[in-house]
Parts: structure tokens; sequence; C-alpha cells
């Protein structure tokens, strides 16, 4: 971190002011979006990908992580990831998306890497050029229920190890190892990647999703306590369909307690099954399934939803019947990019047993009204006029996110 | 501003030469744009609308002024401005351009306002949430003659009420206040603001406009002395229609002396009625009034122009049957835009009364003209090998205006 | 240089270590492309332009060298080069690209240069204006053997004229001064100008370059000692052709022996007349001339190519019927300028003694691939974890080129 951003950085956290929204220039300033890359980014463990983009062995995708390029890779029954970077004069190796290969061969001088990274060939090197001193880069990389992270940090955070193995028995019922992608689609938002987290951490803006609320419940976030009168019939509803889907969960063993620990660990993160409303098995206008074939081997799709979110980019829906998993990836100040994947069975087929417009239509509308939010927000946050304002209290989760950041960036301005 | 802006132009301010252009970064550098904004244009009263956008209670339209976005609307007979910027999470308001509104709804969260700037309802928040500390953030606002004022500052310059006190006498018999918008540009040059201003400030570059200049005396910024041979027939022509137009002001009873404190005063301003060529009423092919009703009460259109410049972004033509305001606002160091807005009596009807193409041609083909120049001169001044060089005489408001803005990075420095 | 680049440049430039590309920020940094233009481009001398492109008196064409821009000039016999702002108030005087001209008049307020630079007029000055003081700032500029070079500083490097006179005689038989521009094309690629000059100082990558490789030794930059195996037949009909070619060079007393001074001397190059293979004349499919006119009074096209290398900006190709020249300009850190001119004799008739298809398709296509590569490179040291890397024995001209550009720097550093 360049003196000058430091000195800013340490000023700004030192103002932050619990309960209310950042100041400005987090979410509008190139040098704070560099620390974010720095202290964020760079430090992290960040969901990128899918295993089920990755079957077989030789099959790899990149990523791009600010100003990183990685690639992700499996090589046999191990996933690898490694800088995209060549080891000679940096070229970019693959280029932007998926697809399946031997050996990796930079396109610049024909340097060739094994998938496993090390250098195999270098053309018309002297005699004492050791190939071992140039593999790939590599870079930590963890598959967790079938949802793939990596860190770019020479020593990730410690903690993942023991949230991953609090996470999987969750996700284990759905297999998404098993699963293929359905779907793909890149949103580029224009806005601060953290307005976009902050943004799906709470319900209180949820009038602007007519299609979500079909099934989602936007008593979300909101306790006993606080729901507001005008939302007590839909909190009725939701008593009713919880109590119901407990019986569910317990009678099919499947794990459903609220785990929340979004701000107290490097490794933030939450994770609920938790009830849908009408038919209760999928986002859909009628709460029906939208894909026959089940995930895993489950025998209903009246589950509701498990939701995990997890700090710093990535929330998940995994459903009986199709998962979805958004991951944000920052590139710059005022853009971000939310990729959201959609899996269902890998035997389930196209048409068949999902038609996907029904498949996609709820997320897809949903992701578009909520940037136009985030927009509408980052516009907002770059007056100078701006000053934070106070959450409420259903608002919990965005405060947990921000709190969560600070302490990211505390820890980093002590390095 | 930061200490090491603060340094860069505490020096280009100190090394400025009386009498000549400024140097280079002033035009294209990032830093003295963000400098302007402070000094400038967050300092001063600016020209950013006109009454007769907003004629009913409930009309309102905004302005941006650099990174800040700007409500200005008619709260019964009261004008108001305000930030457009919720208290909550800063989301911006109001979109871009005008309309009527009865309460203010942020679109995020729906925290509503008044129009009088009051947070009427924030939905689901605790017991000891005050409303009363999240009305919107105010902005002063003042209508002089029908022309529509705001000052970003808390305490804005204290000498516009007296020249608003001076102004209004000239403005009054034209009652723009009764005016409606005929017409309204928005033109955005490759240029910084500063260069759109100083273009504006002299008549040195008028043979660039054939079409401003049948009517518009090219002599206008020469003297009896200094006026070269070549205009000498203009000026004889200036000379008659001049000793005229006193006579019918006189008569008629209108202010007409010529006031020119552009630089000895934070609210700058020139103002003077003056004649023009031909017939002598409005800026058309052969001078004659471009609208059939004149303006306000008046009973002949042939009065010449009220000219009126004001520091630092705005001038006007005011004649007997129409009006043009101009409006200048920063968009980048090398980016401004140009707000042009024609005005006819409020009874005035299109295609009756007037020819929007008529009214429109010569001050359409002129800012176009203009922005070619000011193209070329940003181009210019952002080479190294460019040097501040020697104004004419006739550029003496040009040097006015320079020197009314190194007067106000002075006394930003001293702040 | 500000003091904090100064800081970051010398520390970069500290750490640099030979035989190892350069570090990210070289290829990347805004600040560092500022050094660039100040330490080199506004230092060395830079290939602009041909004589052919101005043959004649008044003829002119402006370059852009980073943010200046240039107007080179023929007046009379001698070439001219100026800066193209006016003294007055900057405004840019000539538009980009050529054509002839008289005077040189602003657009802005008709200020008037004579084709020596000299100011003939200002309209209404007073008494005392001096315009003797107003000229246009000149620019260094000399013609060797038929290829303009300009140079920004006030003081250029004191060795331009030896190295002129120790080229001149390589280019003296193929009279470029009476050749006629065939062709020309600009290319913008996504690279660091350094990485287009890297790329064009090896033949490591040259299998990408399927069409220059029909006459093009792949075995340029190797020596005896570390020709790859799989060259070895390349390398054996390169042995052949090139006794064969000093034959002809002595017998019509061409100069042809390697001078290689690429960088020990602020005008580094490197010239050789050397073989090509197949009919061994030009660059073509088959190696047979492009153009039946030879240049100047040559009576044989079989003479392989004259290869001239230029730091900072510029390589050539002069063969027997035509001559290419490559001139590097920079855009931005990850912008660059690639302008390739096509040279025939002045009496060499399009479609009758050459098509211009043929004429431009080699290098035209080896361009767009070198583009491809350099935009690779580019993204990939724009990573990170990009690490500098070993250049092969046989890219000992890339490490010419970087001490070259690292001692320019210390240079800057030191004054």
């Amino acid at each position: 971190m360049p003196p000058q951003a430091r000195a800013r950085v340490r000023d700004a956290v030192a103002r932050r002011a619990t309960g209310r929204s950042l100041e400005g220039p987090f979410y509008t300033d190139r040098e704070f979006f560099d620390v974010d890359i720095e202290a964020v980014f760079a430090r992290q463990w960040l969901f990128v990908a899918v295993d089920a983009e990755l079957p077989e062995p030789g099959d790899c995708t990149t990523v791009e992580i600010g100003p990183y390029s990685v690639i992700v890779l499996r090589d046999d029954d191990t996933l690898r990831a490694f800088h995209n970077v060549c080891r000679h004069r940096g070229a970019r190796i693959l280029d932007p998306g998926g697809g399946s290969t031997g050996n990796l061969v930079c396109g610049y001088h024909k340097w060739t890497y094994g998938t496993d990274g090390t250098l195999l060939h270098a053309p018309s090197q002297p005699a004492d050029f050791d190939p071992g001193c140039f593999g790939l880069r590599t870079v930590h990389v963890r598959s967790v229920g079938g949802l793939v992270f990596v860190c770019l940090a020479e020593e990730p955070p410690a903690d993942f190890a023991e949230v991953a193995a609090r996470i999987e028995p969750y996700l284990r019922p759905h297999q998404l190892r098993r699963a293929k992608v359905a779907a793909r689609t890149d949103l580029v938002e224009d806005g601060n990647w953290k307005l976009v987290m902050e943004n799906n951490r709470e319900c209180y803006h949820c009038d602007g999703h007519p299609e979500l609320l079909r099934t989602f419940f936007p008593t979300y976030g909101y306790t006993e306590d606080n729901v507001p009168a005008q939302l007590r019939p839909a909190h009725e509803r939701y008593l009713r369909a919880d109590a119901e889907m407990r019986e569910t969960y317990e009678r099919l063993d499947l794990p459903y307690a609220l785990i929340e620990e979004l701000h107290i660990r490097p490794t933030g993160f939450r994770i609920q099954r938790d009830a849908l409303d009408l038919a209760g098995e999928s986002f859909t206008p009628d709460g029906a399934a939208a894909c026959c074939r089940l995930l895993g081997d489950l025998a209903t799709p009246r589950l509701g939803h498990l939701a995990l979110h997890m700090q710093p980019n990535s929330w998940f829906h995994v459903l009986g019947d199709h998962a979805i998993t958004f991951g944000v990836l920052p590139l710059a100040p005022d853009k971000t990019l939310l990729r959201t994947t959609w899996l269902v069975h890998q035997d389930a087929t196209e048409g068949v047993d999902y038609d996907p417009d029904t498949l996609l239509r709820v997320w897809t509308a949903t992701n578009e009204q909520d940037a136009r939010l985030v927009a509408r927000a980052q516009q907002g946050v770059s007056s100078p006029a701006y000053e934070p304002g106070p959450y409420a209290p259903t608002e919990y989760q965005v405060e947990a996110f921000c709190a969560w950041y600070i302490a990211r960036l505390r820890e980093e301005l002590q390095r």
C-alpha cells in the first residue's frame, strides 16, 4: 500500500461508525479500490467457479481477480490453480473462457508447462538453464461441496478448513459435484463491489423484486420483534411453512440450523436451510420445481432453499431441483462483475427435464433489478455531499459485511 | 485539497503572469480540475436553471455540478434545492431531467421526503430513530429576475444579494418569470470549462461566427483607440445604432449603463444594454424579431440586447422578443457541458408567434463553432511545449476572468 | 519528474537484473509512462517520417509524440519542425495528417506564421508588441538518407551526427529521397511501446510469422553455437545464401558489415546487410521482387535486405525493390501506434510496376501477428504475480534494448 493511500485508509477506517454505511471514497476512489484488491481479494478465499465446469481431467477455466488472472484446472483428480502468466516474459497463457487443455503452451515463445505447472520445455536455452526454477506460480485452490474457491495469498486464512467442514454437510445431499452447468450469465454492474455485496445482504429493498417475492419471504432479515405490520400476513405464512420444513428436514436428516458468523472470523459465512412460499420448492411463479430431475439422490423437491452467504464475494441458493451460485469480482471502483451459474443434475436434459427460460427467469430479473439499485447507490455516494447513514435493524447483515471488511483493512494496516 | 495538489496549485498561482493565458495544467490536469470544483464550483453562486422550467408547485429538475447532483424544486411559491442523495445509504433520488413530483421517494428503500426536504417516512426503524436528523441536505438557491442560481457552500459569497439588486432592474422589463422555455440544448465540448468561458469573453475570434456577425457588432471588446482599420465601417454603424438605442432606452426608462465588475468581487459580473446591427431587434439574418409576442409588456422589439456575463459559469442575451441563457458545467478536465436555453413569452405559440428553427439558428451555429475552437485550444494547451501567451487588448475580459479565477484559488489556498 | 515517481523509478531501476525482462510497472503504470515520455521521447532522436512524404516546398505533416504535437515541414530545401501550438493562447495549429501549406494560420485568432516559424501577423496588438518574441517553438529535425528524425530536447544527443554518417553509406544506394510512399498503415497495438520494441528485437517468436518466414531466415539472432537442431537446415541455407550475397555486395561495392551498437551509446543502432531465403530479393511468397522498378539506380534486386534497428522507436528493411519503415509512438501505458510506410521508386507506377496487395501482404500480416503477441504480453505483465523472467541467448537484442532504456532512465535520474 503506498504511504499516501495508507494514511487515507487508516483515517477512514478510524472514522468508521458502527451501524452506518461507509464513507464515499470506499466506493469511488481508485486508491481505496487498489487497497481492496490488496487487503481483501489478494488475501481471502474467493468463490470463483464450480466443479461442474471442470468435470474431466484437462478441463480448465480462467478467472480475472482485479489485475490478477488465474487458471483453474483439473489435473486428473486434483484441482489446481496457477497464475495465468508465463515465467519467461510474462505473456498471458490462456485466453478468457473455459476449455480443455493438455499441456499449457504460452503462445509467445512456446514455453510449455504440464498440467501440474512444471515447465516441461523452454526452447533454445543455455546448458545452465534450470526449468525447475520456472514452473507456473501456484494459487491455493479448494473445492467445498462442488464449489471452487481460490486464495491468492501465500498464507491463506487458517479458518477456511473449519468453515468448509461445517458447510459441507449442508451441501452434501445436493451432490453439486455430480451437477452440470445449465446456464451462466455475466452481468457488469455500474457500482463498487461492496455495493453489490451490501445489496445482497438485506431484503429491506425487496419491494423491487416482484418475481423473487413470489416465493422468497420478504420477512428475511426481520425478527419477530421488528417485522413490520404490512409483512405480518407473510410472516404468518412463513411461520407455518417453516414449521413444516423443519419436520421435513428432521425426517430426511438434512442439516438446517442457522449458523451466522459473518463478521467474527476471516472466512465469514452464514448458512441456513429455510422455507420458501407457495409450493415451496423453487424460485418459480408458483414455487414448483423448475427441473424434474432432482439434485443428488433427493426424493422430494419440497425442501425450501439452502442459503449460504460468504465473505467477501459470494452467495448461493441450493434447492431440491437446482442450485444457483453468485460470484462477485471487482473490475474498477465503479464496475463489478456478477457471475451467476445455474446447476442441475448432470443427467437432467434441457427441454425435457427443464425449460431454461423458466429456470433462469427469477434470478435474471432479480439480478437486473439489483444492478439498477446498485447503480443508483454508486451515483449517490459519488457526491461529496453524501454522508454515511444509519442501517435499519433488518440490515444487520450489511453491517456485518462492513464490520468484516473494516476488520480486514485493520489487519492489512498492521502488516 | 490534498497536500500535493495544494503545493502544485500554490506554485502555479504564484507564477501566474497578468495579461497572459494560464499554464497548461490548469486546463488539463485532474488535480487542478478537482481544485476547481472545490474552490470555484463548490463555493460560488452558479447559474443552473431558469424559473420558467419550474412554473408549478412540485416542478423539479436536477443538475450535475462536477461530482455533485442537486435537485431544484418549486415548493409552493418557494424555490428549494437539495443534494440529490438519500440520507440512508446515499442512493441517488431523482434521475437526470425535470418533471413534477409530490414527495421525493428514494427508489432503493423507499425513504420518503417532503418537498421541503424533511424525512416523512423511513420504514422499519427502531423507536429511537429521529427522522428530524435525516432531512435532505439543503443547497442555497436564489432566483434573480427569473434566473436560478445555487450555491453549494455553507456560507455563500456575501456580495450576491447586492449584485442581484443591481442586475434585477435591467432584467425586470423582460419579465423572464413569465416566460416559457422554447428550447434547450446540451452541448458537450471537448475542452476545459475555463476554455469555454474564456472563449465567450472576447470577440477577437468572431471571424469564425458568420451567422452571429450579421447582427452582433464585431467591435465588441474594442475601444475607440484600438478598433482595427478593417472594423472601422462596423464601428461607424455601431456608433450610430448606439446613439439611437440610448435615446430609446432613455425614452422607455430602461436601465442600460455598463457595469463592469468582472474580477473585483466574488460574484463578478458585467451588464450592459447594447445595440445590434441591421434591424437591431434580434439574432436573425436581418436582425428582425424571431418572435412576434414580445417579452414582458414590451411594446417594441428594437431594443438591441441586454448582455449579462457572470463568473464563473454563465452569460445571457436578453432581447425584446426572446432571451437566451448559457450555463457552463464541468464534466472532466477536458469535457464541459454548455446548456443553452431559449425563452419566449409564456403566451407565445410555436409555429404561430415563432419558428423554432429561426429562433435557434444563430446561437446553435455559434455554439458549435465555438466548441470546435475550444477543442483546438484544449489540444494545443495539452502539449508540454505550450507556454502562456499574451492577451490582446480586446481580450481584456479574458484577462478579467483569469484574474477572478486566480483570486478564488488564492482564497482557497488561505483556508 | 514528480518526487514520488522519481523515488519509484529510482528503486525499480536499481532492482533491474541484467538478462531479465523489466518489472511490471514499467509497462503498465501511468507514472512510468510519463517518465518514458520525459526521459526517452522528449530527449532522444525519434524516427517520425520519410522525406518522400514531403517532396515539395510547403509539404507538411504532423506527428503526435505522447502529449506533444509536432509539425514537420519542407521550407524550400530545408526541413523544419515546430511545436504545433500557437504562441497566443496555445491552440493547435494544424490538424492531424499531411498536406501542403503556405503560411501557418492558427484557426482561433488568425495569428499567422511563415514556413520558417516566424510570426508574420497577430491582429490588433498594441504598439509595443514584438512579434519576434512569438515565433513558433522549433524542434530539431534531421534527414538521414531519406529518413526523418526529430528531437524535442533543447540539446539533442551529441552522437547522432556520427551515427548518421555511419548509416548513410548503407542507405545511399537505395536513394530513398527519390522514393515515393506506396502505402502507409497505422496500427494501434494494445501494449506498452517497450513491448512493441522488444517484440521486434528477436526472432525467438518467429514461429508465429509463417508469411515472413518464407524469406526471413528464422535463425536471425542465433549463433553458430546455439542455433537449435530444428533450424539447422535453414541455417545451412542461410550460410550458402550469405556467402553468395557477400560476393554480390563486394562486387557492387555495397556496404554490408554488421555494426551493432544497440546499447553502448545514446543513439543506439544496429545495421547489417543480410541474405534472404528463396529468390532472396524481397518479402514475397517466393522471394522475388514485388516492384519491377528498383530503388535508386540499382541494377539487380537480388540484394537481400538492409536491416537497420534504432533506439528507441524504429526499424527498417531496405530492399532492392522497396523499403519499409517502422515507427513506434506511445499513446498510453497500454496503447502504442505502429506506423508502417512502404516506399518504392518515385517513378514506379501502381498496377504496372507493383501490385499493392503483394507489396503489403507480408508485413501487414506480420504486424498483426505481432500486435496479438504484444497484447498477450501486456495482459500478462499487468498481473501483480508477474516476475521478470530470463532472456534466452537469441533474445540478446531485447536485453540490449532494456539495457539502453535503463541507461536513459539513469541519466534522467541524475539531471
